[in-house]
């Protein structure tokens, strides 16, 4: 094995060294008084305590599922064992990029409320230094994890060059590691997303609209939970997340990367790998230059804390994109060819650039519609004069519309990324958005970290000053949390059109029968239910924080009845029942959607074949996508809409200000937006990647089973071909569900003329 | 000329004839005292004056859109300029038929109100006649224009026998006079519905919420303006609609049986146009036993009227399945072809059936996600016992998860429709579910009948026997209106699949070519666009309700405030003021998407190719079919869960009424709902169609532009073949876009190379 390999897990290790070092220093900061202190340990028990009970569920779910995996590589020589242990490492280090970035938020917290009675400067320092812990422990232990695998597995399947062993099977174990990070990626968001969001809307819906007391006001039994959830939802979900995210671009990359250097002939600097490791370099390139560029982020007292951190994220981005150039101009070869489709490495430049504009545009799209001042929230804001329900048509009007730039956009991307190379350049589009992850994930951490050392303040009566630091923080959070998931619907809609070529490259190997034709009736059906899916699991989402934010309600209204003196102050509440019925809801209504994303794809493909499943991928992806948008954006801009009333808004002449009419209708709007923007939303992006990847591993098992002797053509075939093959089929089926020596069973094949002629 | 054509305008005379037959009989009717027919008087002249200003408006669309399809016909010789005749006896007729139903509903709904005054069964007998007479004038015009056109066309093209003349052009004009009636019926949909739903979203707010004034009080100057909406949105909107709907179902299936019939050797005893009459003897003698069936809805006082309308539909559908069974044996021959997949006269019949059991199943579906005391309608109750937010929140996710069922059966009508009889079964499937739509019409329009019958009956102040009379209809209303959205949508789903195929046929006619490859990144860019449409649209047309309701809302308010002695009943309200907000704000707000809806498939199809226009279709389809379920039954299930709290609702031992917390809360989700059900929801099966429609329309010329000297493959041609097909579309724009005389002007070609290799 060649030493270059070496560098990419050392960037890994680097990363991972810079992240404790900021860890240390996090910890060293003061913890502020007693009140503080406690406060910060509920909420940091709480958190993980949930975060116990959680990785307990899915560490059966990881269990089964290695062992199907493992199954599926014995059984079918097409598929390799490996890939169950491979899973079993990406679903580990997902979860504990989770924990990791959940315990120092929760050290952080405290700590940035300690320095926000110092200064703003020092507030930023403390919460961006632990977002950054997070950042950099995610893509740290990503590349790490990944360049390791890699070694490992090109020496044990003897791959010497590209040419040389089994590189197809070497790179099929990546994405068993990527399948174990979405999966943890998957229920952590879910999860997470409605733990906080049952927590957040039952404090608010008594609180502030029933009980009239201030938000993380100490009296409210719910706003332990909501610190809590604070930190499930926002931070260990998102670190997940990301984890996760961060792979699966990288991983679409390396799969049709493969597809390069196994070609006959292929040649490079690099055993003919560089098409492979081109990713995983620009990534750990990517980080590097973000762990320097968050040493630029800085504030001066009254400063603009949005700028500063916009300087380090520009910082990072055009220093990655520059060095991105030399890599791949150094790297490649000047000629590269994917599927019959030639383009050069310069086409390879170009197509990271497009990622990098479309990843731009993204986030100045998003901003625009969910930010305060601009068209779409003041439309909210004015239609919250005639009540909650013009609130709440304003609200979904603008979500819908959201949609519309960013698909024009995206839809522009492909074209542009495949123009300058092929479906390699689709891919490496979105690994050029994510190669600053580090940089971005640091940016979004910092927020909640903010949010929970506003609630810590307040719990805590720190003088106003303090709160109003936060506050200062939080809001740029807020606006931070709505671009950076544009970024991430962005980049996940790539990442799923390369995994999706990938699929199709590895399901149907034989080139002729490349096509996921939608004139095909039963293709066309798949997209139907494929498009279907988003839905039915938004659905799932919000009604479960629904559910539960009743029961936090009506908990909430028990202990204000029942506690005596509570509401002066006098009486304890307990929080920790509070804290009880999120998790417990959290738990228990996470494991449906998931199960939907896991299985969909294994049935569909099972029983009508790749090409069907191809059709579903398809539906599921442009459903998700718009799905993810309108509900984050309209979230986003339900939020910042009850925001403006903080200032006081004029809408036809007269101020309005909190507690008024219009101010009541857009705390619905905000209640409704609340599982809108981070529940449902979020988890889309994952929904469409995780779908895909599911269908990419399974994909050389639907190869074997469904083109092992004739093409696809059946229909036209003569009719001894056609037996020959549903032969063959229910042959490979019975391999599949019964093991190797039951051969003789028959199934009912999928009837060949159910595919449109042509 | 065969005599056989002559039949199927006389099936069109026949149901004319019997519409006005029960037109006269309803005029017979007595309407009431002074005060009733004064108010009566101002809705009809609302209505009119409505009409009038929206159909000339409509009237400029419709001259220009005639001269660009009269121009394409001019100068592509694939192409016919009779086209745009077509195009604007469909647009009249779909105009009179809305016209004609509104006609005779704002004489209906006040002599409804009056025979409630002797007795129900007179009250329902009233109310349904006036729906039918909507019905049989919308059937009757329809297939009367079609099969008179179809008779002309013939005998223009020289169509002796299939094979003999031109019947590709022939029935290409068919599609313009489709095209005509769907851009009416979009503009009818949009322009209604924003009209409707403005009156009765700002009628609610400040009335019900605001005054606390009951619905349809005549001291609420919005009330006459709600009134007329019910007849423009509900009645002449939906009769445009279902007209398009109607025809463009039938056209679906024509222009596929044509490619049948005009294959070399296909005989049967029609001259070989069985497999092209068929959709309209079909669809003629569902209309007859429509007929038929509406004399058997009757009801004893006190009976229940829901079951009155199910009989006579299931007489309708079950008469009409059994004839068209020997319909369908006699006409075609017993083994049919279509695009390389032959299938049976059984087939076709078995088609039918998938048909007509996608159609109940879908409604059956809807009924259970809308109907009082179901699952999902009481979950929406029990989430309003705490707040608005948790409302909005559960009918959200009720809408969401009503998709999935939908949907599946859907996947699985197209799966089967496809499996028995080809591309035409999917048509077929479509063109039998919808030859009942006289009857399904009259029972579609007795509701918006009932609802203004107790509107005049609580201005008129008629004893509250005569409400509870027309309240009980109006409720069986709101369920037939949930149900018969569910089947349009479902109809247009499958009737868009068969234009889709259509289109494929006409602008792709190489079989080599056809395929919609979302493998291609342009294609699946396509897809992206396409999916967003529904998005877009909806937005648009729920910001405008919410837009125009905010207005209506601060009118009331200032009459209340201005006009003295208005809320003890002393001073007149200005009722006309309402109504002109609503008007001006439904004709300006209306254009832009019906715009969108029209230009986006030219412009794709014209720079981008026909597979590209094929991906959008897609999208828009799928997503159409998506968001327009959402919508209406998120809206009708939020319309019920309000209703729920008339008769009084028990949430966790306690018993909740009008007035009380958790009520107010259902009426904002209901208040949300109703843009989501009236505006946006319904006008998705429009888009859908409409889109596809356009695109058959420019099939011919798209044909003409993109496969004229080599097949779409370019990009593995030599480069020689590569340039020679450029030039060829680079002529083949300037011809289109210029005149046959300009030809030297070179445009900028698609690169080729943007296609995914395969």
């Amino acid at each position: 094995m060649s030493n270059f390999l070496y560098v990419i897990p050392v960037m890994g290790i680097i990363a991972l060294l810079f992240m404790i070092a900021k860890s240390v220093w996090v910890s060293k900061q003061g913890s502020g008084n007693e009140k503080m202190t406690e406060i910060a340990r509920h909420i940091a028990e709480g958190a993980m305590a949930f975060l116990k009970t959680e990785y307990k569920i899915l560490t059966y779910f990881v269990i089964i599922a290695a062992i199907l995996l493992g199954y599926m590589g014995y059984v079918n020589p097409r598929s390799s064992w490996i890939i169950a242990i491979a899973f079993i490492i990406g679903a580990v280090l997902s979860a504990f990029a989770g924990f990791n970035g959940m315990r120092i938020a929760t050290k952080s917290n405290v700590r940035t409320a300690e320095a926000a009675r110092t200064s703003l400067s020092k507030a930023l320092s403390v919460s961006f230094t632990g977002g950054s812990v997070m950042g950099l422990g995610v893509t740290g232990l990503a590349i790490l994890g990944l360049g390791a695998l890699l070694i490992v597995v090109l020496n044990l399947f003897g791959v010497i060059n590209a040419q040389n062993g089994e590189l197809e099977k070497a790179l099929e174990v990546l994405t068993g590691f990527s399948l174990g990070a979405e999966s943890i990626a998957l229920f952590a968001r879910v999860g997470g997303g409605i733990y906080t969001k049952a927590a957040d809307v039952g404090a608010d819906l008594v609180g502030k609209v029933e009980a009239g007391i201030p938000e993380d006001d100490p009296r409210n039994p719910a706003t332990i939970a909501d610190n809590v959830g604070d930190n499930v939802g926002d931070v260990a979900g998102m670190g997940a997340d990301l984890f996760g995210s961060f792979v699966s671009t990288i991983i679409g990359t390396v799969v049709l990367g493969g597809e390069i250097s196994k070609q006959p002939g292929f040649t490079d600097g690099y055993n003919g790998l560089s098409p492979v490791i081109l990713p995983m370099v620009i990534a750990g390139v990517g980080t590097l230059f973000s762990i320097l560029s968050t040493y630029f982020v800085k504030v001066k007292e009254g400063g603009n804390v949005q700028r500063a951190l916009n300087v380090g994220n520009w910082i990072a981005v055009i220093l990655t994109a520059i060095s991105a150039y030399f890599i791949i101009i150094n790297m490649l070869p000047a000629t590269l060819t994917l599927r019959g489709h030639s383009f050069t490495s310069g086409g390879v430049f170009g197509a990271v650039i497009v990622g990098l504009v479309v990843g731009t545009l993204m986030s100045v799209i998003t901003e625009y519609y969910t930010a305060m001042g601009k068209r779409p929230v003041n439309s909210i804001v004015s239609q919250s004069s005639t009540g909650h329900a013009t609130n709440i048509i304003g609200g979904l009007a603008v979500g819908m519309e959201s949609t519309m730039l960013p698909m024009i956009v995206l839809a522009a991307g492909i074209y542009g990324s495949f123009a300058f190379a092929g479906l390699y350049g689709v891919a490496i589009a979105a690994a050029g958005m994510m190669a600053t992850t580090a940089m971005q994930l640091s940016i979004d951490a910092f927020g909640p970290i903010a949010d929970n050392a506003g609630g810590i303040a307040e719990m805590s009566e720190l003088p106003k000053d303090v709160r109003a630091k936060t506050d200062i923080l939080d809001a740029v959070g807020n606006t931070t949390a709505a671009t950076g998931k544009g970024f991430a619907i962005a980049s996940a809609a790539l990442t799923s059109l390369a995994l999706f070529a990938a699929f199709v490259g590895v399901a149907m190997p034989d080139p002729s029968t490349q096509h996921i034709d939608i004139y095909q009736a039963r293709v066309l059906a798949g997209l139907f239910v494929g498009a279907m899916i988003p839905f039915i699991f938004s659905s799932l989402a919000i009604a479960a924080v629904g559910r539960a934010a009743m029961a936090m309600v009506e908990e909430v209204r028990r202990q204000f009845r029942e506690i005596p003196g509570i509401l002066e102050g006098k009486g304890k509440p307990e929080y920790e029942k509070c804290v009880a019925i999120s998790t417990n809801a959290s738990i228990r209504e996470m494991l449906l959607p998931g199960a939907i994303a896991l299985v969909v794809p294994v049935l569909v493909g099972f029983i009508f074949g790749p090409e069907v499943l191809g059709g579903v991928l398809a539906g599921v992806t442009v459903s998700g996508v718009l799905m993810g948008m309108f509900q984050s954006n309209a979230g986003g801009a339900w939020d910042n809409a009850k925001k403006s009333f903080e200032k006081g808004v004029d809408i036809k002449g007269t101020t309005h200000y909190k507690g008024s009419e219009p101010h009541k209708s857009s705390v619905t709007g905000d209640t409704v937006g609340d599982p809108f923007k981070d529940t449902s939303g979020p988890s889309m992006n994952i929904l469409i990647k995780l779908m895909s990847i599911v269908s990419l591993v399974i994909a050389p098992t639907l190869a074997n089973r469904f083109n092992s002797t004739v093409p696809e053509t059946g229909a036209v075939s003569p009719s001894g071909a056609k037996t020959e093959y549903r032969d063959a089929r229910a042959q490979a089926t019975s391999t599949f569900l019964y093991g190797p020596e039951v051969k003789n069973l028959r199934i009912m094949a999928v009837p060949d003329r159910n595919r449109f002629p042509g």
